[in-house]
């Protein structure tokens, strides 16, 4: 299972105290101290560092969000809202975005295994310092009953160009609902496909326990991987002329282009991966495309590049020069 | 002036021999014969070769047409025809295209003087030597009455992107009429602008002298060049970014495509050289750009690349290829 990123992420909130769409702002202020306490005591201490919403600019939020640390909601409310992230960006614990803490683990490689295990651990932790809300029947209790039980979100992103050019995407979503599986966008609920990469994640948190909801999205990726390179190969067989052109192209204009929209940059980069997949291209890695895209993203890219971030024709020109900077 | 080729042609025929439309096999072989014994003896032969139609394969004799040394229609006929080309490709003698003698030399740099000097010098020997139709009121006398008079064309290749994109041609061709010349598509009457490349020459021959002729196209290339510069500076002003990008991007698909249309050739190189000369491009020279546009012609890459010159996949993929290759 090649250029996919895994996360777990487990929603808990704390008895007695409302759910964020109903506390106030102290007893949002006072979940955040909580938690950031729980955590100040363990081991962990030494590589977590709190962000808070009302200390942080807007862009460096939208930048973090945009590298998943933050959900895009995060950044919406009007409560003190906090961010405890580990220094090398594998952990960020959210306190009151939909629920009072939602645990986020990314994974490396093509296991959620360990991912879940960290999940677990920090989970274990804040569950000896905290009270956290759980029912007998319900399991955790969560903010939407559809997290409620497990509290587990287990997911993937895949790069699925074939079934896309393909027109399959469609099929593979019936095939996943059967699961109890959903294929979204990259930011998740609600948000659009770009450049062919998806997001796969259980829809089920409840009556499933958390090993069974690992087994299912590992399986479903393997799968969904196998069919893509299935598809993949044939679609190459037979239009080899018009996908090497294509892929080669778009890395042409990705280190070439003097201004480079969002949607476009993921759009170029799916088929340069596309042409890497396919031995097209080799003169770039699939972590050094992903990197830059990422650095390139809306906030980040204004960030880095010192602008305001409410400039759209220097952003875009901002990314074209980091693409030609870092990709040729 | 910049990015121009020109050339001059004279046209002539043989007293009492028909044109070539009405002539016999033996009399056009007949005329070859004695053109060739004519230059024979002069100064110049040592310079020059002979093309015989029916000793020369196809794909030789449309590759010389797209570098402009033959005609389309020289290609076509089924009389023997003949072309005497020297070793530098600066002059080239059609035998019995249209006419039975036309003479062409491509000028250097920004005036036609030289070249039109160096084709009436070969006038005058083949005069010398032979019988040439002359008409004290209608001057040489030639198949088609509109090339009668002086018999000559004078032309300039010119580029011409800012007129194009701001749809000012018709106004440049309105302009050029009265002035009786013409603008046309590169492969002159009949043939489309390809990649804003256009050619200006003279459409009145008779009543005229060669010199006032000259002056007249001098004038008027140099005249269009500076309004086109004049367009292309205040279209870059109001569109700097949009103008820059386009050419970048020519640039990066011209440089990394993996099939290109001779279409699509033209135009990527019209935008790159519009990049060139607003100084956003610096990393290839307008010569060597224009030198891999006609080497890419499509009878002259089949035959560099070896192709049998019928198969436009393979050919367009050469194309491309020779790109890469040669202007990365």
């Amino acid at each position: 299972m090649q250029y996919t990123s895994g996360r777990v992420r487990l929603a808990r909130n704390l008895k007695s105290i409302p759910f964020p769409s109903r506390m106030t702002k102290d007893a949002a202020q006072n979940v955040i101290d909580k938690v950031w306490e729980a955590l100040s005591a363990s081991a962990l201490k030494d590589t977590l560092k709190i962000i808070k919403s009302e200390e942080c600019d807007k862009v460096t939020l939208m930048s973090l969000s945009e590298k998943h640390l933050l959900s895009p909601d995060f950044l919406k409310g009007t409560l003190p809202r906090a961010a405890i992230i580990s220094e090398d960006e594998k952990i960020s614990i959210m306190i009151n975005e939909e629920d009072h803490i939602r645990i986020q683990v990314f994974a490396e490689g093509n296991s959620l295994d360990e991912a879940y295990d960290t999940a677990d651990k920090i989970d274990n932790l804040l569950a000896e310092k905290l009270d956290i809300a759980f029912h007998e029947k319900f399991g955790y209790l969560t903010s939407c009953p559809t997290n409620a039980g497990t509290g587990m979100r287990a997911s993937f992103m895949l790069h699925l160009p074939a079934l896309t050019m393909s027109n399959s995407i469609s099929s593979v979503l019936t095939w996943a609902n059967k699961l109890g599986l959903a294929v979204r966008g990259v930011y998740g609920e609600g948000s659009k496909a770009r450049g062919a990469f998806y997001q796969l994640s259980n829809q089920i948190t409840l009556g499933v326990t958390e090993k069974e909801i690992l087994q299912r999205v590992n399986l479903a990726a393997e799968e969904l991987i196998k069919k893509e390179e299935m598809v993949r190969n044939t679609l190459f067989e037979n239009n080899r002329v018009k996908i090497t052109d294509r892929t080669m192209r778009a890395y042409g204009i990705l280190t070439s282009a003097y201004t480079i929209s969002s949607d476009e940059a993921f759009s170029l980069s799916s088929d340069v991966l596309l042409g890497i997949s396919l031995g097209i291209i080799d003169n770039v890695t699939p972590k050094k495309l992903l990197d830059a895209l990422f650095a390139t993203m809306p906030a980040t890219i204004s960030a880095a590049a010192s602008l305001d971030g409410t400039d759209p024709i220097s952003r875009d020109i901002a990314r074209a020069q980091y693409f030609r900077e870092n990709l040729k």
